[in-house]
């Protein structure tokens, strides 16, 4: 197992697009699978009310574990820490929705909407303002990403 | 988005091979993905030693966190919480090593040794015993599990 440098955290962290944001609920690790993006420093996401933006909100320390797993022994795993924000300008919801949803082709008439309409007062867009990042590797760390990260 | 219930909850939680472990380290959540299987109620994987068995060790509590995602809005995802043990009589490593390595058929000569080995000192084996299980799913949950998850 080696530790990653710096570039090499930054490309798996750019190039995925799901990854695991950990956080603090009731005083116990809360882990949930997220669709994000990586820019500027910054891990952008969106959600709905529930438990994960309640633990956000109300312990604005979290982390995102993104992972490129070939097999058991050929892997790459990185951690970013951050600190919760809400995005509330419209415009900048806006961009930020438009950029999570463009890898996704085939949109419902919900999300469609969703993706159009980023008042929507229920849908919560944030970013983890990211200080801290590591990553561990063992095996082979040039293989590309599996299809389901990119 | 559903909630599911206590079957499919299982059935997710007994058919994937990787999870991500989410506990507290320094006082901040902590994820890293691990192999591991699920039997008898408990989650059990292994580990070298390094900061999780260190941050399990200090605070028992812990989550692990599974899922099969097909796309953005066709996926499943459990969260079971249990208490870390560590498992220390050697039949017991052996058994549960042998059992975590058998789903990897091209092992290198240092895994088999350790599979074989299973009282190998700086090799820790454990548990979670899990006393709380969630589950949500969005879209199809009858799609099978991604290949890399079995």
């Amino acid at each position: 197992m080696r530790t990653l440098d710096e570039k090499e955290v930054a490309d798996l962290l750019g190039a995925a697009r799901i990854g695991r944001l950990g956080c603090l609920a009731d005083g116990e690790a809360y882990v949930v699978p997220i669709n994000y993006f990586f820019a500027g420093g910054a891990v952008y996401s969106h959600s709905l009310p529930g438990r994960k933006i309640e633990a956000l909100r109300a312990h604005g320390r979290a982390c995102l574990q993104v992972d490129a797993i070939e097999d058991s022994f050929n892997w790459r795993s990185v951690l970013a820490y951050g600190t919760f924000e809400e995005i509330r300008l419209p415009v900048e919801r806006r961009e930020i929705l438009q950029r999570l949803l463009v890898h996704f082709p085939l949109l419902t008439p919900v999300e469609s909407s969703m993706a159009q309409d980023a008042s929507a007062p229920d849908s919560i867009v944030f970013c983890l303002r990211i200080d801290h990042m590591t990553g561990v590797a063992e095996g082979d760390s040039n293989g590309s990403l599996n299809a389901r990260f990119e």
